[in-house]
């Protein structure tokens, strides 16, 4: 990766203030939308099929998150997705909890197949059930035998390019080590706090992160996504040390937000932990 | 305005905790119903067909915000809007991203042509487009050239009074000056904080609290939505006087509804900005 | 209650990390996520009748809770609690508004009539209404008449066990004093914060945790009720103990989560207030 790209990544964000399009579940959609407008982004929720072509139009860039999905959301996934496809905008799909159910799993690669994805954010569970190479799952949590730690890192990575080469998407699969891949490279993100997997959204709101930093970076998704799985993993870490005496989950994702918002360029480029696998 | 009508007008929802029936977007319906709470009183939210009337007939009176709207809620805005016209309950419109697409801009309209509307709250831009009056938008932001600045503040003021006089609605226009009208008088509220717009929510909490507002004081709705005005403001500037050190927009948003829990009629009477224009 | 009966129920949730099922409102589904996560179960959120299937076969339990009910959500919660009810997982029915409009008292009824409910969690008037009692109701809230104070607690646990023993589930009756019961015997339960009231949110909360309870407690679902109803009234008053200043019920509202995520159990039964009733 060049020096600043990350900072660029992010001082793009900031300098543009894209309008970004979700539709997402209505369990971590607040939190969601105060990320977007933490990070310096604007964010519009909608899912109904008659509204989402007009607001897609409207907007830079749209996340597809199939938590909560139902039928209706569902339809307004398509025709949100295929409005955003013909414009050419970028596409975050987060297939929430893959694996778990059979109309998540298939509405997930359905998406997929269908519209032009632009990055793919889960964590492993979910990234291989889409995949077609896993049944197992827990829910909406990673399977304890698909977490990513050093012995299996390798693996993980290359699982990943060959799924960004299938698809055509960047893929970033999260977890204690982050994997952020294309079709040529592959990095590992060790950023992050233990303390995410204790409040609901921290995936969530990094997949509609990762909306506003495709938008704001066209040309350099990969650069651009490795910018916001470290900027999440970072703000997390930042959240972490502010935790004291009474604090828990609640304050956690509190200072999760508040470190979102208060992060720059800068102490991104300083503080990102990312490496450039072979 | 008469001394003490702020203070009066918050007295009145403190003293009386009117049930408020809201129809709201999934985004921001969990900040909307703490607010309701905070400023002293009870929310209820249901928007299927079936349950609305109901509920409608058992409070005193009712928002309706267009955001996330879908063709089952906006029957049962309809739905609950008749029976609380009915009932000659207030009704308080939020047209949430009017401007932005078509469903959402005659949505908006029908509501407002249908139902006996009592307040409009939105931006600039979104009471423009339910207007007719324009057809930019930024999606559920204000555009730029909509802002409210000192330097069109009379002609806003002239356009708040003839919409209001058009519609038999107070109008209340919020932006970094707020603007709050009826057919013969407009007020200027410069209480607020720029914080406001860095978090998701704002403008549909204050819509909540307007029509608690509204049942709370009736025969006075003016002078009730001046003060709900002023009062979320004046909040906003508690909120942001609180900010220190690491915190940001999740700090935020917990400072606002601890505002507002803690405001009373005193504070808000000497803290208010409310200028009566011409 | 044996010694150390309300330590071990809480001991067993955070040793065995249940996957919850929630059908839950919209309002304040994001506090019942994050409530469970700082109990240390694991939630899932899935209202789509072709969807509730699978999530509830892999999750150990499910929450049933009808604020915000809809005709989809209708059909998703008879699906999903038909399969939990095969499965023999328990279910927790929280009746949410009840006695406010007829679709929530008939399909609270129902639900309650045709699947296998474990547990019914609700204030006094929503429990009333769901066994035929009484028709008064103040929205989601208590009404005056029905709150549980002294005077009438014995005649409320009478009536607790009495529709335990008619339905065949325990019943957490709670307010200013908590009653819990099965057809043999009833707690009162004296912790809690009035606080809990100025949030929305703290009945639907400990609805999920009770769930979490009642999957890690199997066979000992009277003394896990205790315990769930005793921790969140705990974890209230710890709450309440923290606020200073300009705290308020945004404050209150995350230092609750957190107060729930630090409880372990020896705290639960050192601070718990649970009397055995005749």
């Amino acid at each position: 990766m060049e020096p600043f790209a990350l900072q660029r990544a992010l001082d793009n964000v900031r300098a543009t203030a894209p309008l970004v399009h979700n539709i997402t579940n209505y369990v971590t959609v607040n939190d969601c939308a105060n990320a977007l407008l933490a990070i310096g982004a604007s964010p519009i929720m909608s899912d109904e099929p008659a509204d989402v072509e007009d607001i897609a139009s409207i907007c830079g860039g749209l996340t597809l998150n199939i938590g909560t999905l139902n039928e209706r959301s569902i339809q307004g996934m398509f025709a949100a997705g295929e409005r955003a496809s013909e414009l050419g905008h970028p596409i975050v799909l987060d297939p929430v909890g893959a694996g778990a159910s059979v109309l998540r799993t298939r509405t997930a690669g359905d998406l997929l197949d269908k519209l032009a994805v632009s990055v793919i954010r889960g964590n492993m569970s979910e990234v291989k059930a889409l995949a077609g190479g896993s049944a197992a799952t827990r829910g909406v949590d990673v399977c304890p035998d698909d977490a990513v730690c050093e012995d299996n890192l390798a693996a993980g990575a290359a699982f990943a390019r060959a799924f960004a080469a299938k698809t055509g998407a960047v893929v970033a699969i999260t977890g204690a080590i982050d994997i952020v891949a294309d079709a040529e490279r592959a990095y590992a993100v060790r950023n992050g706090s233990p303390l995410m997997g204790r409040i609901t959204g921290a995936g969530c709101m990094l997949s509609c992160v990762c909306t506003a930093f495709a938008v704001a970076n066209p040309g350099a998704t990969l650069d651009a996504m490795a910018a916001a799985v470290a900027g999440m993993g970072l703000a997390g870490q930042v959240a972490q040390n502010r935790m004291s005496g009474y604090d828990g989950n609640g304050s956690f994702r509190t200072y999760l937000l508040d470190a979102l918002y208060n992060l720059d360029g800068a102490a991104l480029e300083a503080g990102a932990k990312v490496e450039q696998l072979a």
